[in-house]
């Protein structure tokens, strides 16, 4: 696999939300970017956008230095580059149409990544001549503000290139995290689901509304474990026993309470779920929210990191 | 109910780490607090414990100004008191016993909030005079840091004494939460239960380590969730259509996830987890561990109310 330190060109395949992000990202590190999208739209829209993005998060330099190139093949966006980021729609058929072309038109120590959050790079491997060289590289909304990058191995991936990945996008300023083996929704997908499964459950037992759920979180959950996670905050939630003694007081307790949970039906739920997250909006629209979402966001990160 | 406007005196009963912890927020804003311990050791460390936390945590003046009174029986603490906050051990025969002679103590238009986390007052409310003032108001450690207490009626509470607790525990910098009844764990106890319940599922699987599930939290969840709760992230994280263009995205696969969540042993599951935090910690001790949770908490926290 290439040096992920001497990686110098990243071809980004796909330009959504994700896609972009990555731009931001990659761009933001100094990195020259070969994009492809076969929406001729998305393409041009995207160095505008992506000027913005570095200027509004204080990478002006970056910004004026720009090295983005538009490409309306997939192949040609490949050619000369050290590391390959794909973004296409979630559909099987896509991904395993996409994942093959790159496969055919990159050098085997080129390292393909996909973002798939809800996809395994195992049903796509068997097609490909070097899957060794594939890997998920999930990153989190919005990409070019939070941390984590999860890198999944699928059974074919190779420990090297699993590794090299996750120094590169350490190296881009990412937080990596890199699990032992593939799962659907690899591991922060599943632990946010488990979450809001219960959350559903509480306010379908009319316990506690969505905006009650949401204000008791982000007082006390998220900025706990902004600083420590969930095992940590039970080690030192254990008195001088640590996390065994936490376990041995209050785990019968908790052991009930698991074997309690119930599973609520979704679909039947939407309408009291988007009545309440509506509630809590109280009038202010998507746009405004995410405006103040990504300020907060990107201040706490700031801080968080500083 | 007495308004929670007027509340001077504040009744302790308890004082281990949470009844300690809301000495200290009492302190913090300039009331003035009667404690009661039956341990005269823990009586007597109150007041140095309580203006070194003061100190440190930038209230110099309260620390001088303190107005707290130590008392070796439970009636004496709670007379002239306006609000009592009892902190007992968690077991039931001790509650019933403590919250029957607060019950006898102390006038009816005084509320009674028990800091249960464990029990629930339903349990309790049919032994008592008065229960139309008894409430639970449960805090998060550490007591005098994190914003969020909920506050639980239970069936016999008077809507007024929820109110007038949660306006008390506003006015002393607390974030309330009241829920619209009561539930073993309450609500965040059992979010975090849940989220838990599939790391720890996770873990045992071999799809991530005890670190690796901790590091993950810690770069993303905490920080999206210390600025929007979990619906609102999905409601941004929609698209131009919000939560419903979510769930009708992504909800059969997230409704065929929580359909497969699985319920792990906690008790075999000790070793791993005790092991995993324990290489985590990489050497540090609980204290240096405690230390380095509590300056970047209260670091965060004060980001974030600023």
């Amino acid at each position: 696999m290439r040096d992920p330190a001497m990686i110098e060109t990243v071809a980004v395949i796909g330009l959504g939300t994700i896609g972009t992000g990555w731009v931001a990202r990659f761009a933001a590190a100094g990195l020259a970017v070969r994009a492809f999208d076969p929406d001729a739209a998305q393409r041009e829209a995207l160095p505008e956008a992506i000027r913005q993005v570095l200027r509004d998060g204080g990478h002006g330099e970056a910004a004026e230095a720009l090295r983005l190139s538009l490409h309306d093949t997939l192949e040609e966006a490949v050619s000369g580059a050290d590391f390959i980021q794909e973004n296409v729609p979630e559909r099987q058929a896509i991904k395993a149409d996409v994942l093959g072309r790159l496969d055919r038109a990159a050098p085997v120590d080129v390292i393909i990544s996909t973002s798939t959050s809800g996809l395994m790079l195992g049903q796509f491997q068997e097609a490909l001549s070097a899957p060794e060289r594939t890997v998920v590289g999930h990153p989190f909304h919005p990409v070019y503000l939070m941390p984590l990058v999860e890198v999944v191995p699928g059974p074919r991936t190779a420990p090297e290139a699993a590794d090299a990945a996750a120094r590169f996008y350490e190296r881009v300023g990412h937080v990596a995290v890199t699990l032992q083996k593939e799962a659907p929704g690899h591991l922060v997908n599943r632990l946010q689901a488990a979450l809001w499964r219960e959350a559903v459950a509480c306010v379908e037992d009319g316990i506690a509304s969505v905006e009650q759920v949401d204000k008791a979180v982000v007082n006390c959950l998220g900025p706990r474990w902004s600083v420590v996670g969930p095992h940590m905050a039970f080690h030192l939630g254990g008195g001088k026993g640590g996390l065994r003694h936490f376990v041995e007081q209050l785990g019968p307790g908790i052991q009930k309470r698991w074997n309690e949970f119930r599973t609520p039906d979704l679909a039947a739920m939407t309408d009291t779920l988007v009545r309440g997250v509506e509630e809590e909006a109280g009038g202010r629209d998507l746009n405004t929210l995410q405006r103040e979402r990504d300020r907060k966001l990107s201040a706490l990160l700031a801080h968080l990191a500083g």
